[in-house]
This record gives C-alpha cells, sequence and structure tokens, in this order.
C-alpha cells in the first residue's frame, strides 16, 4: 500500500500564488467588463532586452547547426556563464570566487525550496516573518516541523518578526537554530539588510555553527550605494553562507528562467559524529542526480546580460520599474496609507487601511479598485494587516491603479 | 550546529555519468593524440530539427515584443503544450487523459527523481536491476533506504534481476512492495516490456494497492506495431500509474530540456489511518511550490515537434539512430558479443568478452580502441559483466567504432 507523505497535508492553505489567481478568475468571470490592472503576484512585465533576445537567435541556431549543436551541457553551467558570473557580480566588487562554487540553475524558487535538502531532519530552522512562503513550505514538506497553529505557524521554526519597530529587519536570534533563511532586499516587505546588520547574522552564524541561506534575487533593485549586494561583502560570509542569485527579476527572465546559487568551499555541515562535511559536494551531488542543465539557449540569454548593451538595456527596465516603486510609495502615503519598502526594492509594503485584515483588503481593493496585491499574510502571520503592491507593470496602469486605490481608499 | 543530510553518505558512489567523464578527460589528457568516440552518455547528436528551430526564432521574438511577451506560465504548462500531448500522445492511442493530469517539466531525470517527494518515508520500492540509477540514488538520497551492501544492493530496495534468462523484462514480485519503478524501452538493456507483462504488473500493482511509475522516456524507438507506447494502454493502469515521458531522445532535447509526468486522476495513496489520497494533488502541490514552468521558448519548440513538419523531421533522426542501434547489434554479434536489445531501442546491451568486469572493459575500450561506453554495473549489481553502447552518434564514428572494437576484441 503506497502511503502518501502525510507532511503535505500539514500545509495550511495552497500556495499563496494560486489561491490569488483563482480569486482573480473568479472576479473576472463575474465582472467581464472590469479592467483588472494586477500589481500581485512580483512578474516582470517589459520584454527581454534586444541583447538578450539577439543571443536567444544565436543560441537557436547553434542548436540547429551539426557543428555547433549542444546536447547534455556542463553540470554546474557552461564557462561562458559562470566565468561572466564570477566576473560581474563578485569580481567586479572586489569579492573572490570560484568556478566550482556556482550552480547554475532554473530558478532561485526551485533552489531555495531545494537547499534543505541536503541537511539534517533535525536542523531547526529560522525564517523573517512575513517571508517568501517557499522557504517555510518546503521543509513542512520534508518533514522539518510539526502542525501550523491557529496563526499559521509551523511547530518547530522560529519566526522572526519583522515589524515597524524593527525597520522589518529582524537581528539574529539569541536561541540555538541551525539555518537562518535571508532575503534582502526583501519579499515582501522592500526593506534591505544594512551592511552592520548582516554582519551581525554573519558572526551569530560563525558562534553557533549555522547556516545562513542568503536570497538576493533582488539586488539589482538597490539603489543606495552603501547597502550591500552579496553576503560575501561581509568578511567570514564565506565560511556560513550559500547565496542565490536570479535573473529573473534583474533581467526579466520569469518566463525565461535562470538563476544560480553558490555554495562557497569553506562552508560546512556535521555529521552526528562532528566530523565536518563540505556542503559543496553534497550540493553538487543533488545537482547532478535530481537536476539537468538549464537549456544552453537560455544560459546564452542569460550570458548576454553581462555584455554591456544587456547591463544597459536591463539598467533602464530597472529604472522604469523604480519610478513605479516611487509613485506607488509616494503617492499612497500622500493618500494616508503607511507605505514602506520601494525604495531599494520593487515592492511597496502597505498597512491596511481601516484595520482590515490582508485577505479583506485584497477582496475589497479586487472588488472596488479592480486592482490586485498580495495580502501580506500569505507571507507570514506577522503580515497580517499588511499588504504588498509591485512595481511591475507599466507606468500608466500604475497611475491608473493609483488613481482608483485613492478613489476607492484615499482620505 | 547544522547537520547535514546523512543519507547522502550511504551513496555507493558518484553519480555515474560524472566519473565516466572524469575517466574520459584523464584519458584525453595523458594521450592528446586520440581521437575518442563516444557511445556512452546516452546523449543525442544530430542537431535540432528545422522546425523546433523555426518554433524557437519566433518564440524568441515573441519574448522581445511588448504584446506578446510571457513572463510566469501557467503552472502545469501552457495549454497549446498540453492539448498537443494529450491529441498526440494519448487521443491518437485511444487514451483518454485530461489536461490537469499533465505535468510539463524540464525533464524525465527530475521528475523520476522527485516523484518519490510525495510519498511516505516507510514506502517500500523495487526496481529492475540494471535501472537507470536516479531512481534508486533520490530514494538513498531520502532516506527510503539502508547501506549498501558489497554488490552496491541498498537495505530496503528490493532489487529484480533483469538478466538473459527473462529476457531483460522482469516480472513483479511474489512480497509487498509499495512503489515499483518501470522503463520500457530499457534503459540501459534496450529491452521492451510486452503489452502482457505490463499487464502482469498492473494487475499486481491493482491487487496490492501499489503505484507504478512508468518511464517511457525511449518510447519514440519502438519499432513493433505491437509493443505499447504508454502504460494506459493497459485497462486499470489509470487508477496505479504514473507516467513520464521527455522530448529529450525523441527529439534532441537534451540540451533544451523538456518532458512532462502523467498523474492520472484516479491514483490514489494512502494515509496512515487509510484515508485515500488522489496523488494528483499532492504532486501539483510539489509542482507549484517547488518548480516553476519550463521556458516558454522551449515549450514553443516542444509543441513544434508534433507539427506535421516535426513529426517527419523527428522521425528521420529517430531512423537515422536506429540504424546505428542495428549496425552495433549486427557487427558486435558477428564479431563474436553477445548483444541486446537495439531493436526498440537506442542502446545496446553487450556482455563483456572474455569475463572482464564492467568497468575493466571499459577502461579497456577507452585504452585500446578509444571508444566510451557505460559499464553496465554502474546501472545495478546485475549489470556487472555487461556494457552499453548508445546509438547517438553519426553513421561514421559508428562505423569506425565498431571496427576498432573489432580489431581490439573481435574474435
Amino acid at each position: 500500500m503506497a502511503q502518501i507523505n502525510e507532511n503535505y497535508r500539514k500545509l495550511a492553505a495552497g500556495y499563496l500564488f494560486p489561491e490569488i489567481g483563482r480569486r482573480v478568475r473568479s472576479f473576472g468571470e463575474a465582472n467581464p467588463a472590469a479592467r483588472v490592472i494586477r500589481l500581485g503576484i512580483g512578474d516582470v512585465t517589459l520584454p527581454l532586452v534586444p541583447a538578450v533576445v539577439a543571443a536567444l537567435h544565436e543560441a537557436a541556431d547553434d542548436m540547429g547547426a551539426p557543428e555547433r549543436f549542444k546536447g547534455y551541457g556542463p553540470d554546474q553551467g557552461y564557462p561562458f556563464l559562470v566565468d561572466a558570473i564570477l566576473a560581474h557580480d563578485y569580481a567586479a566588487r572586489g569579492i573572490t570566487r570560484h568556478a566550482d562554487e556556482i550552480f547554475v540553475s532554473d530558478g532561485s524558487k526551485q533552489d531555495s525550496g531545494n537547499i534543505q535538502e541536503i541537511f539534517g531532519q533535525e536542523c531547526r530552522i529560522c525564517v523573517p516573518d512575513p517571508v517568501y512562503p517557499v522557504y517555510v513550505d518546503t521543509n513542512v514538506m520534508a518533514g522539518r516541523t510539526g502542525r501550523a497553529n491557529q496563526r499559521g505557524q509551523y511547530e518547530g521554526i522560529l519566526y522572526l518578526p519583522a515589524t515597524e519597530q524593527n525597520d522589518f529587519v529582524p537581528d539574529p536570534p539569541a536561541e540555538r537554530v541551525d539555518i537562518a533563511y535571508l532575503c534582502s532586499p526583501n519579499n515582501p516587505t522592500g526593506a534591505v539588510a544594512s551592511r552592520e546588520n548582516l554582519a551581525r547574522w554573519v558572526a551569530w552564524a560563525r558562534r553557533h555553527d549555522a547556516v545562513l541561506i542568503f536570497d538576493a534575487a533582488y539586488d539589482a533593485f538597490l539603489r543606495e550605494p552603501s547597502l550591500p549586494h552579496s553576503i560575501y561583502e561581509i568578511p567570514g560570509a564565506d565560511e556560513c553562507a550559500i547565496e542565490m542569485r536570479s535573473f529573473s527579476k534583474r533581467a526579466g527572465f520569469t518566463g525565461l528562467r535562470c538563476a544560480y546559487t553558490v555554495v562557497p568551499r569553506g562552508v560546512t555541515g556535521s555529521t552526528g559524529t562532528g566530523e565536518r562535511v563540505p556542503l559543496r559536494g553534497l550540493w553538487a551531488r543533488r545537482h547532478a542526480t535530481k537536476f539537468n542543465e538549464v537549456p544552453y539557449v537560455v544560459q546564452r540569454a542569460a550570458a548576454a546580460v553581462f555584455t554591456p548593451d544587456g547591463q544597459k538595456q536591463t539598467a533602464e527596465q530597472i529604472d522604469y520599474y523604480m519610478e513605479n516603486a516611487r509613485r506607488i510609495r509616494e503617492e499612497l502615503g500622500a493618500a494616508g496609507f503607511r507605505a514602506f519598502g520601494g525604495q531599494n526594492a520593487p515592492y511597496v509594503w502597505l498597512r491596511t487601511p481601516e484595520g482590515l485584515s490582508s485577505w479583506d483588503f485584497f477582496d475589497r481593493l479586487l472588488r472596488e479598485a479592480h486592482v490586485v496585491g498580495t495580502p501580506g499574510s500569505g507571507f507570514g502571520p506577522s503580515g497580517e494587516g499588511y499588504f504588498r503592491l509591485s512595481s511591475f507593470n507599466s507606468h500608466e496602469n500604475v497611475d491608473e491603479a493609483l488613481a482608483r486605490i485613492r478613489r476607492a481608499f484615499g482620505r
């Protein structure tokens, strides 16, 4: 008798974004004339830049040419992409990383969901609250937690509230934890960890022999030069931190799929008998056994992001989205909302008006303004009473959405 | 203290194909003048067909056009691809499957490695021996087994020897097993399960409330009309079988990455208290939480395989490879080898000459003929003394490899 993995039954609800999709579809079916504006799911809206499209065409031709066709590629990614990553994302910031530490993948969602597989079942994890739900859900599915309480907090996970009091950036906990997920610029709050905050996390991890999983999917949106782009800007991080980066938001790859994870040679875990084991080897084994490479055509497209044209064209797209973020934050602030984030991140984090719950505000915003956002409570209990708006849309749609929100809720 | 997943330490050796890669690189460095011919890893060599390349170009243009750009796609795949799969791979064979049962993915390796996650830890699995190593290795990594014995068999897994006595197609076991992996046409033996054999497996699964995981990655190579392409040709399979298919070998997608898994609505597992739970929902939750869609450009390319041009062009490639398989099987048979498979599959399965072990034959073949194959023992203990040759190469290279093998080992 095939028994199921009953840990799946502990999951409190459907994965957040499909649930939003269901409610939006249902509204659209009931109100076919409504022009719904989507500032919900963090999906980009601008097309791929010309440098990337040109690389896709060239690579497609390679795949059709007998002498240039590519079958299975190197396990961790083609050198042309790995070398570009090392040069632009690390060496250019004074950071030395090595090719065998880079693992090209098809998404940070996948990487941040799969990374827990290389750790023991007994590891205790902590997450900021609210946070991207994949970190928690994949640990629940793996059996590393108990059931959820009424607030939606799973037994065995330590939640670190990210609140207005700590500017939405928690410090390390006092108690013992083995694995800490961090995300900066943060999804969903748009808050950014300072160098000092990350230094406290690195010191904490080294003191407790813990591992940091640093999700930097949104680093391209950092505007203030003093803010760290990589955890490896902090001395000692290469002994305790795994870093994840993505092309999804920096270059509009949500529908093209490319990301990478960095596991430095010096990051180790422990066996039950205290033997130190490099995590790099474990992740390499997982990558070789449960993954195949990112499509060659996509790796070529990702490498084009690092060319001078690619850099310039993608920077213009980021600027475009950040102008949206500025408008959302400033106009809703002027309309009486408490609005956070949006200055070094594509997300604005709102306090819901009139004491509405996150889902009640979602439903009213959809019904009264025909605007889709993301309920803060979908990211964790401390997100209750908050709401995420994304800047991924056109200026025109953002302006129209803001006008509608002001009409429906403004003071 | 972050503890590692110690199940990884049970893995007997590195994943097979990287180990082959290391030995070939080492040989190449020591013998730079040698022209090595690769009949080892099952990687295609012909370029993508024109219909697929044209679809890639069109889709790349879509991604660069504001009004046609695609970000995140539907969780289980675009309808244009799912519908083509349903029509060509199922309806055309008289099989009714439903769109919500199809999960488009980036590879059967991934799917066959990830599928175990939806089952309970206590499930007992059985595999044909030899078999594609991912089925076993991912269950080891998940902690569903004990350690390996001296023959490389993991405690807790039931191995069903595929031998010359049973024409390399085992029947279901007498004892209780919860999950059975099947692969037909088989990798590595090239053997094919008959309709009668599959009917016995389906009857067994229904009697024991077990789940069959049927890997049909090589069905495009079937030549004999009576042989089943899908497990769903067997009545009752839609209550007990999950099926996996790939574009890798049927259309040369090893470097482009597209596959799919079918989880019929009627296939269920059990909770500890005996409640029946549809596996489709569990796999959908995993897919939504730990995966993002296959790139839009790749889904367009996969859909092009089903167009009349795509069907004709890919069929010609399959014919080309099958001519290689015929030459390998017949010529090595004439040279005194015992050769199997290669008639409905791209692999020929050889008995090693002179009683050599699989790896000893690998090393001698590389050293004396400069030909790379795959040691049978890498696929399981019953593969010891056998060797896999792949037909994925040019006619010229295959002829040259055969001439060299005959010189080195022929009688």
